[in-house]
């Protein structure tokens, strides 16, 4: 626990678990995080297309910003005379920011990694910057971000052993500068997750996890999954990644994923997790729902007079037809973007909150398996 | 009035005058619109970027729907067979359409104007149609628009007196027909507005009157304005167009305008109001406030602590500074023109509120001139 000036903690309580699934709360000095979790992204400052008191609305306790959008613009520095992140866009509850490594590797121009760090361009102005573990905390400190993540590497698989072996060594030896940066820098009630990494390979995964333990996060995360290599191998990895765990901290997996790849890991002891699936693919005319997804622009939908859903408690899934979402996207309405992803940010978090319920019943077994039988999916 | 079978009519009540300035209730059976109003258009089924639920919070008590755009797609008939415009957009309160005719000219090819109507080609997909103030009436009618408007032709200005006059008259000929198409398909409570043409020809905009009042309309509108013939040129019309208008009905000046526009052509007796800009110019980053109209993508605002409106009682207005709207414009995010735009609507409808304030209580000269001495417009 992380004590923190008024008295409040980050703390992680596990309340139950069924098989390897597992239901608890984060504690955070601003807010609680009902896990397993869901986090909505807001990428630079926003949930796109969306208001975040509809975002709260959904159920959504926590979101992630992205910090090597918000270093580049409008500035760290920049948020940070603002207030910080939370009142700069208007969300008061807890925040999660990533260390910025994976978007200077998958977006910038002209990157170079070192021991040192990644020196790199920005893809908006070509601009110069250097992203070190004590840099990335420091930014992610000026953003106010609750939960912080180390910088490390995360390679692209297939990788032979002693190149995942050296990439993993290295994300150790950043995640120990960034624990001192995070223990000079933070705030009391901040906490700072550790990121196992090993590719698919069960002793580096073993002893990705081992060395970090020994710094000491409040929080473990698995990276270098959900980058191609496949639910089946992503599950595979998880079935030995995830038990070793320390079972009393919160457990995150990076950017995972579709409803069936987030009702997997938590059947393999994942408590939180992130994506840009629902906002994005609601932005393109796709949206989920208990029976799958469905693309609303096919023409199949243009007089169909129902709901995506009649019986939610979102008004974006309840009070507009298909027939309309159609129209909208037809006719390149902002309107269109806007109310599908409400719909699948408010399908993600209701997804949460009833498998959160199966695992406080003891009955998660059931609930996998009335989610195959709904969405046709056979790997789960 | 126009009684409906539940009793209910369509009427106007004038209830003060200051000057030529009026303000009075238009009663419709979904609802009455307090004058002078502001009508956000939702041109395509949407008021573009806005949620109707926030559209009915700045104060809207209307909505324009664009008939050409919404017979073309998703069309009439099928907008019908959801239950109508107000059930397939989410609006219940009333709806004006106009006829077509405008957009039909300037957004449609290979258009052929006769006396029987327009002959155009979509501009979505080529279809060919014929819009006739017969066909006009029955797409609004389908539509189920309160207040439906008749099919006119709206000249170009500079015009010759010669050609003004032939336009007019064909005008005159379409409104007869528009009314005798209402008067078979209408419902009780909808409401049929005559247009007065004639150019800035005093004569033919007299004559132009005189024939629609012996038609006989719920309302008459003044068309053929704020095509580009300056803001002097427009108020020198109105000067001699209203004063002979039935006080009893209401007046809509079509497509107006600006807020000096509004405010002015208040001063000059119009009641009703519609126009895309406040919508298309919060999408493209334009705010307008209480001191005038400001470009939210200015480097000057990048490091602006403070909202649009401090005491606004808008969201959008009051609770993200400007430095955020900045950044979403330059981030080229959803949330900038859902903000902007919500700001705009609702600055308006604050305009409309105070301009009806200020008559009801005999004070709209000072009103006028703290406008003048607050945005610095000179010509109002």
């Amino acid at each position: 626990m992380t004590q923190d000036k008024s008295g409040e903690d980050f703390s992680f309580s596990l309340n139950q678990t069924d098989g390897a699934a597992r239901t608890g709360v984060v504690h955070t000095p601003r807010g609680d995080i009902k896990t397993p979790a869901f986090m909505p992204v807001g990428t630079a400052g926003t949930v796109k297309a969306m208001f975040t008191d509809h975002v709260k609305q959904t159920g959504a306790e926590i979101l992630l910003g992205n910090t090597y959008h918000l270093m580049l613009r409008p500035t760290a520095e920049r948020v940070a005379a603002f207030g910080g992140l939370h009142k700069f866009m208007k969300w008061d509850g807890p925040i999660l920011t990533d260390s910025g490594g994976f978007q200077v590797m998958s977006l910038s121009k002209l990157r170079k990694l070192t021991e040192e760090g990644v020196s790199f361009q920005s893809h908006i102005d070509g601009s110069r910057h250097m992203l070190t573990p004590e840099r990335s905390i420091e930014v992610q400190c000026l953003l106010g971000s609750d939960i912080q993540m180390q910088l490390d590497e995360c390679p692209a698989m297939p990788i032979a052993h002693k190149d995942a072996k050296a990439s993993m060594e290295l994300s150790v030896r950043w995640a120990r500068r960034s624990k001192q940066a995070f223990d000079n820098f933070s705030k009391p009630g901040q906490a700072l997750f550790g990121i196992v990494q090993g590719a698919n390979y069960e002793d580096l995964r073993r002893a990705s996890l081992d060395a970090l333990v020994e710094i000491g996060f409040h929080g473990y995360s698995v990276g270098g999954l959900a980058v191609g290599e496949g639910r089946e191998e992503m599950f595979r990895v998880l079935e030995f990644t995830t038990p070793p765990m320390v079972r009393e901290k919160p457990r995150y997996l990076m950017g995972v994923g579709k409803p069936a790849d987030i009702v997997g890991a938590v059947a393999r002891g994942i408590d939180m997790f992130d994506c840009v699936l629902p906002s994005r693919s609601g932005r393109h005319g796709q949206a989920w729902t208990a029976s799958g997804p469905l693309n609303i622009k096919n023409a199949k939908f243009i007089d169909d007079h129902t709901p995506l859903d009649e019986h939610s408690t979102c008004p974006a899934s309840r009070d507009y037809s298909k027939g309309y979402l159609n129209h909208l996207f037809r006719a390149g309405e902002y309107l269109g973007p806007m109310l599908l992803t409400w719909h699948n940010i408010h399908y993600y978090q209701t997804l949460m909150a009833d498998m959160r319920e199966a695992i406080a019943h003891g009955r998660f077994d059931a609930f996998v398996a009335d989610f195959k039988a709904s969405t046709g999916e056979t790997l789960v």
